[in-house]
């Protein structure tokens, strides 16, 4: 293990977080608010790290196993210094709910533990929404565009990073795909704060919302979330804009390389539009009685399925209230998720249909032992190691999901709130059912099932394998 | 396809069902009861399978298509058959609800929509207990211990019945083999009868139980089930024969050839204690609270953890009562289910191994690119398509969950109890959680609802892929 470069590379990271930090700093000191908890930590950061990112070690070669632990620890050291400003505020005094409330936001959940959140001061809210912008592109791909240096080592960065099981398409050329990816990333953010701030959002309220959309997070600065604008048009926005984030970014650079034909055959983009409108449909059919008219009840239904696909978690209405029949289909939604690459959580689409694919040929393998057993995708067949890491991650996945509810059941709450709870964190979702549903939230829980509850966003966030690759390097270093 | 072999078969399968049927029609002579409900079911199976049962067409030979046609729908045919004595004694009047009933019974699932059993004659209960035990160890299996021409190709329908994943250690001589198996079946079933008479329970509900027990089925004669006898020491033996039941047979097969060593070595034994001591533990510290005396607490977390872990559903105490972690635990055992090869359904230790395994070497895998990437199984390599085959399972189960879970959520019920409700049925478990925990019943659902989870213990018991063969050939002939 290249010791030296992992720490040279966290260093890195933590002086891109002090720079996001100035920024907070900057919306302070505009709403004349006190700066000290930003600059205490901004000046922490820099003491701490500024030594180690000085010095670029000579050996600057990683591989996928340095690059996992390196991503995995990267996002433990962000939320360990981005919790420090709630707690010096004293909005968030206990540093658990503060690491909680950052793992959230940089993990792109949005899950809270805030009980009153316009309490807080301007400063503070507009930091927890920017770590959803920074978390959801991945600052890794960040740190790989802006670095000088960065060579073809830190592919196995990216591999660790970007959501879903890619198939490489994006590997030569890195640094430039990287910063055209991030590219579409800030234009379509500008291009929401516009459209909120032209449909009459204040300027501070179209940032904070569209940098939690952007990332697919889902804190919001009203305590009733988006329905507290009472703005159907704004909501009918955010609902688009949620839509186009949990597309594969792919989707976008190759519409821009004027191969818009090719990406719209994607299997995924299909399957995704397919899901969003079968479950608006079967929702707005099974809550219409809800509702005073139609326009009304599709809004509803579309905001929460492409809220809750996109794994966002904003809400308009409290989906914990609906039938069992709506419930269903949003816990569905909840653990699809939607495509691979884009900032959204969940299993992916793409790796769902990869895995019913694969147990589709099962069944005809079956039926007709002689005939060939591969499964494709967009026209390709896959390597049948992706098909095998693809069945892998489901079951890392579910004993993942049972031994945090396990855990957190302790505390004594219902069934339903410990599953959908777990659900919630795994999938970078956010809000779930009955006691942790879009109007409860995590302040239930105690220290020690906030701690959990912390990690299972950060391995659902990496997509399980590097969390599991730390921890198996620190178990092993210990033997 | 070979229709007149098909045929056939299932005309022999009906026959054997009525040989049963006539156990029955005993019993409600002893209690003087009416024997019409018998008769008429018996007369009507003799006339319409009896003329081909007659002729054994020519051409015998079937392949794993026919095999697993023919048992999905022998399975079937049992229950349409084995319903009509509650329609015709008035009993469960509607049609619908006696399949259900029927299904429940020879899935072994257990699951009930009778809210007084205790009304029903005992003729009728006997019969109820009798489709578990039939149910128990697969008619198929029976039929081929017992057909004199049973030559190699009723191999198709032993892989399609004996449930897991099997190493196909008993495929020679395989209807040597099916009769010891079935031996050993009886001896147990026969020692259970003994043992709880010695202990005082009456012989009629001495049998009755035994009869549910070996078949993993779980249907009572008293609205409390075991409960409802106040007998600690049955409730041990029962408790103790649960757990033998969900044993893979082939270990008392090996123990029997003399092999007891070898056979005491299976991972999949040594899980299965773990799980259940590991379960105990846990529930008996959870709920201590609840009971008056440490010998009252082990007894009440070990009955439910073997009721449920082989999924029985006999009970002794309301688990719905208990906490979200001692909830969570049961619902765990609901899934894993017992061993293969045993009577219990689930989705078996051996396959949990199996996935457990294949994840594990993923990870280790992307840690170290090098390492060979093979699964094995007490000391074996298991053939990749074994551990595809785990997977693609686990992937088509988690859609049938999905999709049961939204048709049965029409009805309009909780979350909480439509997923269990499908857990218990598709696991053949018996009792879930919320309105169909182990006071509650059946009964609730719409008979649209109550079709759907017919079919689901069907596609449980069946382990998913003969019913999938079974539809996948219907559909494919229409077109």
């Amino acid at each position: 293990m290249n010791y030296r470069m992992i720490r040279y590379l966290l260093s890195v990271i933590l002086l891109i977080e002090a720079v996001f930090m100035t920024l907070s700093t900057g919306v302070s000191l505009i709403y004349e608010e006190s700066v000290l908890p930003f600059v205490i930590t901004i000046v922490l950061i820099l003491c701490i790290s500024l030594p180690f990112a000085l010095f670029k070690p000579k050996n600057t070669q990683i591989f996928a196993k340095e690059g996992f632990v390196t991503v995995a620890a990267g996002w433990m050291l962000l939320s360990a210094f981005g919790a420090l400003p709630f707690v010096f505020s004293s909005d968030i005094p206990n540093y658990i709910d503060a690491f909680f409330e950052t793992v959230s936001g940089f993990t792109t959940t949005g899950a809270t533990l805030l009980t009153n959140v316009e309490d807080l001061p301007r400063g503070l809210l507009f930091w927890r929404s920017l770590t959803h912008w920074i978390g959801g592109m991945g600052v890794l791909v960040f740190m790989l565009a802006i670095l000088p240096s960065a060579d073809g080592q830190t592919m196995h960065l990216m591999r660790a990073e970007v959501p879903g099981p890619t198939k490489g398409k994006l590997v030569p050329k890195m640094r430039q795909s990287s910063l055209i990816l991030y590219g579409i990333y800030v234009a379509l953010t500008v291009i929401e704060i516009a459209i909120l701030l032209a449909v009459g959002m204040p300027l501070y309220d179209s940032v904070v919302n569209s940098l939690g959309t952007a990332g697919t997070g889902g804190f919001s600065v009203l305590n009733n979330s988006i329905a507290g604008y009472n703005n159907p048009v704004a909501e009918w926005v955010i609902a688009i804009f949620m839509l186009l984030f949990g597309v594969n970014f792919n989707i976008y650079f190759f519409i821009l390389m004027g191969k818009a034909r090719d990406a719209l055959k994607s299997e995924e983009l299909r399957a995704y539009l397919a899901i969003v409108v079968f479950s608006t449909v079967a929702i707005a059919i099974d809550t219409a009685s809800r509702f005073d008219s139609a326009s009304e009840t599709i809004r509803a239904a579309f905001f929460q399925v492409t809220s809750i696909v996109s794994t966002t978690g904003y809400s308009t209405v409290d989906f914990n209230l609906w039938s069992g029949f709506s419930k269903t289909i949003i816990l569905m939604l909840m653990i699809t998720g939607a495509c691979a690459g884009s900032t959204a959580g969940g299993l992916k689409i793409s790796r769902v249909l990869i895995l019913c694919k694969s147990a589709l040929k099962e069944i005809r393998f079956m039926r007709r032992p002689k005939s060939i057993n591969v499964v494709r995708l967009d026209g390709e067949v896959l390597p049948s190691g992706v098909v095998r890491s693809a069945s892998g991650y489901i079951v890392v996945y579910l004993l993942i999901l049972f031994i945090t509810s396990l855990l957190i059941s302790i505390d004594g709450f219902s069934l339903e709130t410990n599953i959908s709870a777990t659900f919630a964190t795994l999938n970078n979702v956010g809000p779930g059912f009955d006691a942790v549903g879009p109007m409860g939230n995590f302040s239930i829980f105690s220290n020690f099932s906030t701690l959990i509850l912390s990690f299972t966003m950060l391995i659902g966030r990496l997509e399980i394998m590097p969390m599991m690759i730390l921890f198996s390097t620190v178990f092993g270093k210990r033997k």
